[in-house]
């Protein structure tokens, strides 16, 4: 399935769950075909099996359908307990930086209000002068759990969607004492979607293609079969520190291609129109304004 | 006033919003007083003026109070959006280290799941040896905002508390590619409280005694007169990259006497009772376990 959250064009009803259609046929709205269905995908994902099981029943039915014209996609996710990063997680992307592949996951984190729908706008703050795009696959929880197995970790996934970890290089690299938050977190430098795409609809989420496209040209073009510690390692590993809970995001690194490391590098500015895509998942495009 | 979240003893009714009556006289229940009220100091919060309005009557009415012995004090603040943290902000805590005080704000975060109850345990955590304490004065906001001048600062703080910086310094200093985000995030590694006391009752809250105890002996003996970035420049630091909402937590960070620095380093160990306070505000008093 392909979960959303999504709210009318004409704005009324606020944000609703959704279940998209096959072919682009529209969005099934969830609270309309049962009204006990909650507003947001946290609280949906809070529900377990039986929020799953009713969007099932929803998308079969073909019933309470808005159609796509009618639909403005948000982020799959919002307000989250954690957005929780991962660094140097592409073998390719190490190497353009002549750095070791690292042997345990360098994980940071960026503030929930990074995160913004996956059409909407990417705000260039006047506090960097060096902005830069980072196309990622993401994951999200689907269930509570510490301490999780390697072997179990993919049973706590509710679904994997595209990220942007958008990077303002001079606050990353250079300042905050080297601690890479500030960087990461300004307002809006987390575009999401554009749908949760649940585990058991993608054959294998670690052979994929992914891309960036800035201005309609390829800037990184590579393979989550590049990725050093994939999705279960990851869930292992930050279990063994925080309580992961449902609708906790994840965003697993990077591959190469990134701005920085061009010679000479490369900075996003006004205007520029940023699209990150991954195969079978989708894309999210957006505008820096 | 003197602001709690808390749960009745019995366990009925779940978490309640509540006043402190002065001088020890219980809990006046807040939804209890106008079943308007929300039942959570986010919530709280987010009702602005309203909110604190219907407190003040709340206090002044004597009514609805849940004797001492039947509250179960929580954290004053559960759930937010961010857990922003300031490091080296304490020039007296730069002596101790050799480092140079800092320019600019450091700033890192923790998880809101590491936040825990005042009287509450803090785990200690397998996968660490050198897990180490950090009193700090915590404040939280009280209405939205970006780009804050720092002269209408104070105006965007609901009140300020006690807060433990519990942190892994081995996980901190020497691994996860030295970001400090792992090392100050293990569940429960944030005790805070015991109640968000508002500006408006506190006379100086940058000229206040501040110490911490492990088992009875004083290990940090300072005062927030020692903080190199106030209050008011900190939200304006952090605002030009984040919007600010209600319920945000700061922690403004820790004064000289930690563990990791003393010779030979000292760190917790089950059975320690760490004893956070400072003057005005009051104590939290968590076990080690």
């Amino acid at each position: 399935m392909r979960l959303v959250q999504f709210c009318h064009r004409g704005g009324e009803g606020g944000v609703r769950v959704g279940v998209e259609q096959a072919g682009g046929q529209g969005v099934i709205d969830l609270k309309a075909f049962d009204p006990s269905m909650p507003s947001t995908m946290r609280e949906f994902l809070e529900m377990g099996e039986k929020g799953m099981d009713c969007a099932k029943r929803a998308l079969s039915s073909g019933q309470h359908v808005v159609v796509q014209m009618d639909v403005r996609l948000l982020s799959p996710v919002t307000g989250p307990e954690k957005v929780v990063c991962v660094g140097m997680n592409y073998k390719d992307h190490c190497l353009e930086q002549n750095a070791p592949i690292p042997k345990e996951p360098i994980i940071f984190s960026k503030f929930p209000s990074t995160i913004t729908g996956p059409y909407d706008d990417i705000i260039l703050p006047a506090e960097s002068q060096e902005v830069d795009w980072e196309v990622e696959l993401a994951f999200v929880i689907g269930r509570k759990g510490k301490h999780i197995k390697e072997e179990e970790a993919l049973s706590y996934v509710a679904g994997f969607t595209v990220a942007n970890d958008v990077s303002a290089r001079d606050w990353q690299m250079k300042r905050n004492g080297k601690q890479w938050l500030l960087g990461k977190t300004f307002d809006t430098f987390c575009p999401l979607g554009p749908a949760l795409v649940t585990t058991s609809a993608l054959k294998d989420v670690h052979n994929l293609g992914i891309r960036c496209l800035v201005n309609g040209a390829v800037v990184q073009d590579s393979n989550t079969n590049q990725m050093i510690f994939q999705t279960e390692k990851l869930i292992a590993w930050v279990s063994q520190f925080v309580t992961l809970c449902p609708g906790d995001v994840f965003l697993t690194g990077t591959p190469p291609g990134v701005g920085v490391f061009r010679n000479p590098p490369v900075y996003l500015k006004r205007g520029d129109v940023v699209e990150c895509q991954i195969d079978e998942i989708g894309s999210i495009r957006n505008t820096v304004v």
